[in-house]
């Protein structure tokens, strides 16, 4: 026997469908929905369907906006020869509220992994080539994350870039800023001793 | 400045004002969103604003439905005599699913909470007081949660109904099937023990 309404039903399936929402929190999500004003939900399903419109690539670096460059692109106090290469638009939100980065950014949409069929030309690396022969780049840093694709994907854009004479860097992994060394994994802390420094 | 498109910032607010959904989360599921098709945004709110505008409460026990009576409450080979009062539709789901239980449910939606200053008014208590009145009922079983505002909700409930002469039973606590005593809380032991049968 169907336990709940179709349209419940309907509206817990679309949402469980949705990354990192299980079968639960979609049931308890919907019946959230179905107890709010019917303008709350017009407005969030309006919401849901104006981004999802408005919403493009920025032409030069690839992140999210709405307009045909993003803020950080057509900003001229920023540094456009220093490209800092991310994963996604949520990893240069992290760097943007450091506040200290001053160059440019280019976004991946992904990073390459050979165990999930993502190739290098499934991500946005095309577009950063093009970028390095149109613009004066001096720098390019590499803040993939520090898994396996993200390694995988900053050794596959060093190599590609390296021939080109263009400085390729990489973001330093190590133990994180208070961090405990005792719960830290032994990766990360022989990635520690490799990048130490003197002092 | 704005890190990410106003529409974006608008639906990150809009999905982290949901239950369960912070704000990283929201992050995720917008950059998500905007990267699924547009017939499955529009799906998605559609979906929405359908579930919204076809569900309601059904007529007799306030269960979620899309007809006027759900349909346990509408199947004649269902027990009516017997009423089980939960305190929402996932509540009813999780003895639904059982298959056991042949009586009718009556949804509270919600439990009586001092501290959060929910009050009997505040959940479709009234509701379930008019049922007794008007329909043949045996006995009510009270499985509200076992959590302070469960064990309020049944005490008020049992209160209310034993002087009609109807029976009014409460589900009963103890260690869950299955559990390992070490790990249960000192409360549930108290009460496993109080609750003890002849073998």
């Amino acid at each position: 026997m169907e336990l709940y309404s179709g349209y419940i039903n309907k509206l817990i399936d679309e949402l469980a469908a949705l990354p990192g929402i299980g079968n639960k929190s979609a049931q308890r999500l919907a019946f959230y929905i179905i107890g709010m004003s019917d303008e709350r939900v017009n407005r969030l399903a309006n919401t849901l369907m104006e981004a999802k419109s408005h919403v493009m690539y920025c032409k030069s670096c690839q992140n999210l906006t709405d307009s045909e460059v993003c803020p950080i692109c057509g900003n001229p106090s920023r540094d456009h020869s220093t490209i800092m290469v991310v994963e996604n638009p949520r990893d240069l939100a992290a760097y943007e509220k450091t506040g200290k980065y001053k160059g440019v950014y280019h976004v991946l949409h992904g990073a390459i992994s050979p165990m999930l069929g993502v190739g290098p030309g499934d991500i946005k690396l095309k577009e950063l080539i093009t970028r390095l022969g149109e613009e004066d780049v001096q720098e390019v840093i590499i803040a993939t994350n520090s898994s396996l694709e993200g390694e995988t994907t900053a050794m596959y854009i060093s190599k590609l870039i390296k021939p080109t004479g263009i400085r390729v860097t990489r973001i330093a992994s190590g133990v994180p800023v208070g961090g405990d060394l005792e719960y830290i994994d032994e990766v990360t802390l022989l990635r520690a001793l490799e990048g130490r420094t003197e002092l």
